[in-house]
């Protein structure tokens, strides 16, 4: 890390200018700070959340929301519109209902997890058994767990990077296979959330199997894991005190959700024409698919519309960079990462012509860090980037970032990658829920998120450099 | 008010030390410093929303709330627990399901209000008609609310002392009448509250008819009232932006909620005997009946232990006041008053034994200020109160003071009444809704409730004077 920001710092005075023009740099900076009062990207949210709505990938929403993407980047003015099918397992949800049936009885609101097969009719009822953590259920001794129904109640911690998810998710992700090892009936999770709303967070769990040498998926069966299903936080407080009399706690629950069919959606892609190098692009954009609790303002309308107003802004100023800008708006990346998937397979025999890509997938908050994974040759550009982010309240990071989820299948195959940190201090209190609505962006945030999108596109698309090629294969 | 002030100024070095000893001064300062720290208060709220939860008016839940109040008051220690039949007209929630249909579709969240009759199974359909005030819908023309369901979608401003409540609650209480009347065939609502989640507030409409003269009772019919919903804050939001489109908004809701005949609950009284005037009573209390839809924490598990809590803490720090000291939990006080209104029937003849009284019903916040309503040659004792309320940093509002919902009966019976003003910043962005649970119940603020209405009660019972009587009917 030392050695990259001392190149940073030197390289950045000795030729900086040589890489971008200065009147260049001139009209990013300046198109940068006019982004900071535009509304495009807060339009074209509300637009797909009122408009649209909910579109869980396989869902009426998501063929509505493929038809509004690419009439969007049409009336936005991209030079070339296409769409890219996607097929995968389509997952539905159903009846969702739970109740503390004894010592005292409470309704409870639930939602499946993504993946779970639905319970009987008559659902699932049996005495729970608490576990503070997955660790504590995964020590379990099978024979006190055989029957029952399990709880996790370790609660996610708010952070302004979003690191208390991953130390938590675990739990949604694990949940109901392990608990069908250890022979339990049925499994149940506080929700990985900071809120103290009744509106549980639903999410990706364990459901199929992938054969790692033919890459074939296999369903699991009802012995490899039980219906799973997310509590409010506040409903997982109640079912704490509640545990916490010592007398036995009966619990029941029903859900409906189940895996049914294939279905085709579209990765929707917008480009703007690069003027040397049309064939090699910078790639961004966020997942157009959302849960299907909310109308996926954060998660990730606001991620679309980022990234679609920074290639738009970009153009309206009249700048047709070196390379092509490639906004693609991912299908189903909720439960499957299948429109990423695909796309890496689509393009493996010319992903070098990937130059770097970066997702917009945390929200609206403002940027206040940036990351890049990029070669050591080419960190004068990003210190370039830096430069021009720094009047926006925005820091470097180092040279070892992460990546959205569905850039991942793209580094893998060798992309160089880059990541704009959002904010998201109050991301998990809507992440997944019913929350996710129009009226949580705050339109001077995502207005400051085009500002800074803008550098980064700009200069790397412009940039005649690359930035690298099988980086972390390298490694 | 000037006069009242300056009365109490004077009065207060004047005679402060005859009204009450040093050593009983002494004593409850003591007393209240000592539950700053007690989490009694705390203890009973998580009682009562945990083993009993959700407790509308008529349900099972009210039958164990009655029989939870009881055991409660003796575990306590109170020397006399009894209770009071409270016959009422029971309402019972059923299935509540909403959508806009066109031109765009969403499922809505909606809520039933208080007193709503059910919409015929299939719900009802209907073009939407907008209004951004009751006042609109008043004065709208009959001919355009005519075969629509009307929505009216003014948002409550969040205040400090809860005014911004009663400036949008009419159209909660009216809207179902004024649209039967100009010929709607159903009615929604914006949620009366300051928050933006999914959960829709209910709270009671009109749908009776009370004759002035005989007092008698009549269910409205369907001519008179129509189906009436509230939806929650995002979801208003969403149904604004897209009636901006300028399209016709073709809306579906149906409520299964119903009147379903009579139900006999109880007020819940216990009791600190007074040494020299038994019979003479301070009544305070807050109600035992809660919404359906949490586990009503703040409203008002929260104000049945904070007076509980005060009872409790005077009896154990050894003192029995002069008069007696009478917690009452009033019976189904959400669509009814039902509890307070037989009190004061039952109480007619002997109102004059009640020397003053108070309600605790604005949630957990903390207490900021004071106000009385008492006959002006009593205030030396409520400006001791407020000499003592002072290091809680509680100011004294003046002699006007308005009181809770169940001590108004009393109040226009002839009863002086005392206030205990709460900090109510965050109430409305739970009140009447599913978000209403033990989770949002701070112990420190609670703790500082029960401190301040330890002074209030302790000087009140042990005042050798009176504080007025039909001091609103002499006015």
């Amino acid at each position: 890390m030392l050695k990259f920001l001392l190149c940073l710092l030197c390289v950045n005075q000795a030729f900086a200018k040589e890489i971008f023009t200065d009147e260049y740099i001139k009209q990013v900076a300046s198109l940068r700070d006019m982004a900071l009062t535009d509304s495009t990207a807060y339009e074209i949210t509300e637009s797909l959340t009122t408009e649209v709505g909910a579109r869980l990938g396989g869902s009426e929403g998501d063929a509505k929301a493929v038809k509004w993407a690419v009439a969007k980047f049409q009336e936005l003015g991209f030079d070339k519109v296409y769409t890219q099918p996607v097929t995968f397992n389509k997952w539905v949800r159903g009846v969702e209902t739970a109740e503390i049936i004894s010592p005292f009885s409470h309704e409870i609101k639930i939602t499946a997890l993504g993946g779970s097969n639905s319970t009987a009719n008559e659902g699932i009822t049996g005495e729970i058994i608490h576990f503070n953590s997955l660790q504590e259920l995964k020590d379990a001794d099978p024979s006190l767990v055989k029957g029952k129904i399990t709880f996790i109640s370790d609660k996610m911690e708010r952070t302004k990077d979003g690191s208390g998810y991953g130390k938590v998710n675990g739990g949604r992700y694990y949940a109901g296979t392990i608990t069908a090892e250890k022979g339990g009936i049925g499994a149940i999770i506080r929700s990985i959330g900071t809120d103290n709303n009744r509106d549980p967070h639903t999410g990706g769990m364990k459901s199929v199997d992938v054969n790692k040498e033919t890459g074939e998926m296999r369903f699991l069966n009802e012995k490899e894991v039980v219906p799973t299903g997310a509590i409010s936080n506040p409903d997982a407080d109640l079912l704490v005190n509640v545990i916490k009399r010592g007398k036995p706690v009966v619990f029941k629950y029903t859900l409906g959700s189940h895996w049914d069919g294939e279905y085709t959606s579209q990765n929707v892609i917008g480009e703007i024409i690069g003027r040397e190098k049309p064939d090699e692009v910078v790639v961004i954009g966020g997942h157009l698919d959302s849960w299907d609790l909310g109308t996926g303002a954060i998660d990730d309308a606001s991620g679309c519309a980022i990234t679609m107003a920074t290639a738009k802004l970009i153009k309206d100023a009249g700048i047709q960079p070196y390379r092509t800008i490639r906004v693609v708006l991912w299908a189903n990346e909720e439960y499957g990462l299948s429109g990423a998937r695909e796309y890496a397979k689509v393009h493996k025999n010319n992903m070098d012509h990937h130059i770097i890509g970066a997702e917009s997938d945390f929200g609206a908050g403002s940027i206040y860090a940036i990351e890049s994974n990029v070669a050591e040759y080419s960190l004068p550009a990003v210190a370039k980037m830096a430069e021009l982010l720094k009047p926006l309240g925005i820091g470097y990071g180092g040279n070892n970032g992460s990546s959205g989820a569905d850039i991942s299948p793209l580094k893998a195959a060798g992309m160089a990658t880059f990541k704009l940190a959002q904010d998201g201090t109050k991301y998990f209190d809507l992440h997944h829920t019913a929350d996710d609505t129009m009226d949580k962006i705050v339109p001077e945030e995502i207005a400051q998120n085009v500002a800074a999108w803008i550098v980064f596109v700009a200069l790397a698309a412009e940039y005649q450099g690359d930035f690298g090629f099988n980086l972390n294969t390298n490694k």
